[in-house]
């Protein structure tokens, strides 16, 4: 049996996905693949970071969580005061980076990153803002020591679009990618192809918990600039500034441009686009765009997202399948540390 | 730079396809993946095996099939009167089976195949039936000799949908998989949707080489079949014979039921299922079936192919590309090639 000693920063809806998974999964991952993942630590803002050599208790972890009690009240743990001080004291073989994203200097997560690859972790990360900031710098820090960095939920959740772009299509040269990779704007654009109003479909996405109190980074297309700039520095290893991707949001798209879009046979998608130009610079944008009903694109609907590959090998390929969630970024997680351990 | 030793078996299209791209790919795999892939030997039924320790010219190759003149015309080479002999007399460190497919036992793929695992050289075949038939065994050969064998182009050729469902969603415990493998019926199905007859489309797909002059394999659905059967070896670990799987082809569906169809808003594709059961067999079905327009299958048209892939912690990830075609299908030998050497 292999075992791989796992080290999660970040206990919200994304850790906690990934640990559920570890829970569920685990005599499955022991039977079916001989690999043995346990949780050495957790860290977390509010708890700092608790340690066992011989694993963590998830299960009781995870009801501790449920009961909004500390994760200090688990038994058996060594406790450091910093997520910092936890890398620094010990070394797990991989290293989950699953705090929120933040897109201004991407920390606290870009500190992480580069604590543990320079230690020679191993990291997965979910978190979009070190990867869309750094991500040449870090890429270049993991292979410096010899380790991965893999990030396949920081785009389109654990459906796996960074995987086929890099390693499914090796050698197709990717020339542009474009996808609808925002599931909020998503939801109300389709709610409102069906008549609705967007003020209206907002105030209901809110109470559904598909929207945030604040809907800015989803529906001025941030999050999705964002994404942009993963794809620009993953497929083109050409990072991109904010300001770089030309970015127009929802906020300005009204239920008569929706339904004209729909009686002439089209349908309007929040699209993020990254296209490597002859000159080698990459023409980056999001923004709200008529797509024909030909479009695999035009059909995905709700919180789905998808993402269309062009190569000159494969003509178009296009991925479409879920693009946020508690176990579906987990997911994602839980597929980078597999890879890692390559079974 | 790292080099790797290739074994092309089948110069046929898929063959030249790869050997294409090998010669347009060369500077690129040298100076972005450090990679040096010699073509060091090619064999086809018609002109036995030639051989050359330090690679052969592929330019010289496809000229040379091009004016439709024997391979071994090709200077500095070494001969062998069968593929086999060439297999047993040097050992590269992999070989490309890219030989015609044949459903009935396999051969001669399943014969190299099995020669060159058993040696210890790692395995690309883009040769449906050797997977179809005998994936399991071929599998554990490669186990017992420490090497890979990998099949991206035996479904959907390049388009990436082993790698993804095997990698890319590791972990996500697959439990169906549904689509449109068969690019000549589907070609079809779309003409006819169109309000053309079974007959007229046909004739007009064999005229535009979509379709074989004896197109059985297709419209009956016995290629969809093979794929099915790998989709089971491979997602299941389950392999079916062809009885087992509950085959119906397109040549029974009317202009007519095409046409109903669509006026109640649904599409007529011929669909390749396997599906896990409760009790851990596998149904595996081949037949047109209606699809509402909410399917992402509905919207494939023309010689497009695509893949849903059901599981618990992703819903449905769809993957929708091309199906076949020389260089498309080089793509996917050129991908696992890449897989294999780790770059």
């Amino acid at each position: 049996m292999r075992r791989v000693d796992v080290s999660l920063v970040g206990f919200g809806v994304v850790g906690k996905g990934l640990a559920r998974l570890l829970l569920t999964r685990r005599e499955w991952l022991q039977e079916q693949r001989g690999l043995d993942i346990r949780l050495v630590s957790v860290a977390s803002a509010r708890a700092g970071c608790i340690y066992a050599e011989d694993g963590l208790d998830i299960a009781g972890l995870l009801a501790l969580a449920e009961q909004r009690r500390p994760l200090t009240e688990l038994a058996h743990t060594q406790y450091f005061s910093s997520t910092l001080a936890g890398i620094e004291a010990f070394k797990s073989d991989i290293l989950v980076e699953a705090t929120g994203t933040n897109l201004r200097d991407g920390e606290p997560g870009l500190s992480h990153i580069r604590a543990a690859l320079s230690r020679g972790q191993h990291v997965v990360t979910a978190n979009k803002g070190p990867v869309a900031l750094a991500g040449i710098e870090l890429l270049q820090l993991a292979r410096q020591n010899g380790v991965q960095l893999r990030m396949e939920s920081t785009v389109m959740a654990g459906t796996p679009v960074l995987s086929t772009a890099l390693e499914g299509m090796a050698g197709a040269q990717i020339s542009a990618a474009r996808g609808i990779v925002n599931g909020t704007t998503n939801y109300i654009l389709s709610a409102m192809a069906e008549g609705r109003d967007y003020a209206e479909v907002l105030a209901d996405a809110q109470a559904r918990g598909y929207a945030e109190a604040d809907p800015t980074a989803d529906v001025e297309g941030y999050d999705a600039v964002a994404k942009a700039m993963i794809l620009s520095t993953l497929l083109f290893q050409q990072p991109l500034g904010a300001e770089q991707v030309a970015r127009t949001g929802i906020t300005g798209v009204t239920r008569e441009q929706v339904q004209h879009a729909s009686e002439a046979g089209k349908r309007i998608k929040l699209i993020a686009s990254v296209r490597r130009m002859s000159g080698g610079e990459v023409e980056a944008r999001v923004e709200p765009v008529e797509l024909p009903l030909i479009d695999p694109l035009a059909h995905v609907v709700g919180a789905m997202n998808a993402l269309t590959l062009e190569s000159e090998t494969l003509s178009s390929v296009t991925v479409i399948g879920p693009g946020a969630g508690s176990i579906e970024t987990g997911q994602g997680l839980l597929a980078d540390i597999l890879a890692i351990a390559g079974v």
